[in-house]
């Protein structure tokens, strides 16, 4: 499992002399193994920081907490892989959990193979684990890390696209729900409860989902978790759906209405469809994303509405904002393979807004789109 | 907003003469200042690690990401409370969240007024913000304070017991639901879904929820997330709920049935209905935790059911499993104010299993119940 990814992450340690490396950051951790625990309740009590990856001379080892073992099972059953776990709960003792995980940490890389410089992801390792690798390596030299991986993630794996194409089947389920949720009485919550109800019996488990759920007369009608807002005849409503499979995000959004749309809402939808219509058109290998980013706008203040003030676009992958990010700034060039969502939209504070967002699958000649919900006014 | 939890900080570090420490555990985090995060998305990728309250003669000060402000809102309005934050999300250039939060933390600590050794919780600290306090302290002598504030906040406030009463009510709603949801045919997950959906709306925000919903037939039918197991006739359904409302954690099980109880299953819930009952009848102040740990265990053998092979029980708060626990090791004496969980069950795995868990505010002479739904047989 994901044998691809730490061979891409092998090459590029290589590359750069290192033999040893840790790696920390949840978003490497997933890529590198496949393991995505699950996320839902915030960090358990019985976790010690981050799970780690340990690279040796072209050989990786996962640590995980004990009770997460069964989710990096198909990692473990790699020949390139190895699969530590440390202790956490227990009722015979006070939980040990930092204890254990950083002695298994000094154990495994005490007996290190490689030499010469550490590859080291400081973001978000402990100062726990730091300080098992000091002891276990006598303070080695460090080349920090963090990040590198990013590039390699841009392109997917035939792996990766089974589990994206699933998690944006998974949001698409949601939407048809919302068409019918969405009526004057209803609150923003109740629809973001019939979505939510509807993906999770599809999938046949619990699945994370984000992100929006807002209607237009908010004052912050860009984005926002659905709360108590009454929905009222006139209203339209931003619903953005993120589902996580096995790690792996999907994004989207649509705009629906809570009654027969005005004149003014019929425009304004039809208008978001030509943008997000015409940004897709501009997607193909080679193209820089901030050539997109720059058009995009352009389409939209042509056209006399609001700029949107966010990003025109963004990777996704085991994170939902990941490279290439298509902004103003980002140069980075689109290359087959990458997944993306072009999302362009308009919003007047605390009166109208309207958002539509596709993925896409970049191919060698243009785009793939990934979300099957008609961006059409119903 | 939780300056009674400052001031017991604030006195245990005087105790010490700490007068400057660093805080970074996020349960410690939300305890001190009541800032809890949206945590059910995972680590958002746009955050430098966890949060983070510095301690300096007497003052608090909170650092978040800068999209997260606004929870911090009422701790910010304390005259011994400040509120920093870090950038996070922006279009103008790539994300420099680490660096943001490491250069705040630095300029921070570095014009501390304090003197001595620094207080600090490694446990959960990143390697970078371990590095930025090393630079901006010049080093200093170290106190490590990881768990100190576990005894701290075993004995709640007014102001949590308003939160944690309130996320037991919303755990509340759910068990109805579920009785109407447990029938053959349908599966695990659809239960959930119900009852998600019911919490949610009654709550009029999303409220991240566990724990449990597995079938008796299950290999382990302890406990476990929601699949798509299905319910059939004569099967019993364990369903365990936690709902978090501000950070602050409930908990609590019931058993149901998904045709008329069998009388093996009738004794068996009478009997678990006892247990609870008799492990209820043993709290009071002044008890050891792990005296009603053996006397309910014992009072389950007695009755010639297999024991748990879990806790008795656990105190609960910002996080779902904390001090004090109700285990064999634990000598933790209670006291009026704890709030604790009481779960006997029994189990034979793939065929029957029974667990009934109450919520208990210790009081001055024995305890009040948290969890209103009936425990009885429908």
């Amino acid at each position: 499992m994901h044998h691809e990814q730490r061979q891409r992450a092998h090459d590029l340690l290589r590359q750069h002399n290192l033999n040893r490396a840790l790696f920390a950051h949840p978003e490497t951790i997933t890529w590198l193994t496949g393991f995505a625990p699950f996320v839902e309740l915030g960090q358990s009590p019985f976790i010690a920081g981050p799970s780690l990856v340990w690279y040796d001379s072209g050989h990786f080892t996962l640590i995980v907490l004990d009770s997460q073992a069964d989710l990096a099972r198909d990692f473990a059953a790699d020949p390139d892989a190895t699969l530590l776990t440390y202790d956490g709960y227990t009722i015979v003792q006070p939980i040990r959990a930092v204890a254990s995980m950083t002695g298994i940490l000094h154990d495994l890389l005490a007996a290190s193979k490689g030499s010469g410089s550490v590859g080291l992801e400081q973001d978000m390792l402990t100062a726990r684990q730091l300080h098992a690798l000091q002891t276990a390596l006598n303070t080695p030299a460090i080349t920090p890390i963090d990040g590198w991986l990013k590039p390699l993630r841009m392109v997917k794996t035939a792996e990766e696209l089974v589990k994206i194409r699933r998690s944006f089947e998974l949001a698409d389920i949601g939407y048809p729900v919302v068409r019918e949720a969405v009526r004057p009485g209803a609150r923003e919550i109740d629809v973001w409860a019939a979505l939510d109800s509807a993906i999770q019996q599809a999938a046949g488990q619990r699945i994370p989902l984000g992100n929006d759920c807002v209607v237009s007369t908010r004052a912050n009608n860009i984005g926002g978790l659905p709360l108590n807002h009454h929905i009222h005849p006139g209203d339209s409503l931003i619903v953005d759906i993120s589902a996580i499979h096995q790690g792996y995000w999907s994004d989207g959004c649509r705009t629906f209405y809570a009654t027969d749309p005005t004149p003014d809402q019929i425009q304004r939808h039809r208008f978001i469809q030509d943008a997000l219509d015409y940004a897709i058109s501009l997607v193909k290998p080679g193209v820089k994303t901030n050539n997109i980013d720059a058009q995009v706008r352009a389409f939209i203040e042509r056209g006399g509405y609001p700029v949107y003030p966010h990003h025109t676009g963004h990777g996704i992958g085991v994170s939902g904002h990941e490279e290439p990010r298509i902004v103003p700034y980002n140069e980075v060039i689109l290359e087959a393979g990458m997944v993306i969502l072009l999302e362009p939209g308009t919003y007047i504070p605390g009166q109208a807004a309207c958002r539509l967002e596709d993925g896409l699958l970049v191919t060698t000649d243009g785009a793939e789109i990934l979300s099957h919900t008609s961006r059409n006014l119903e």
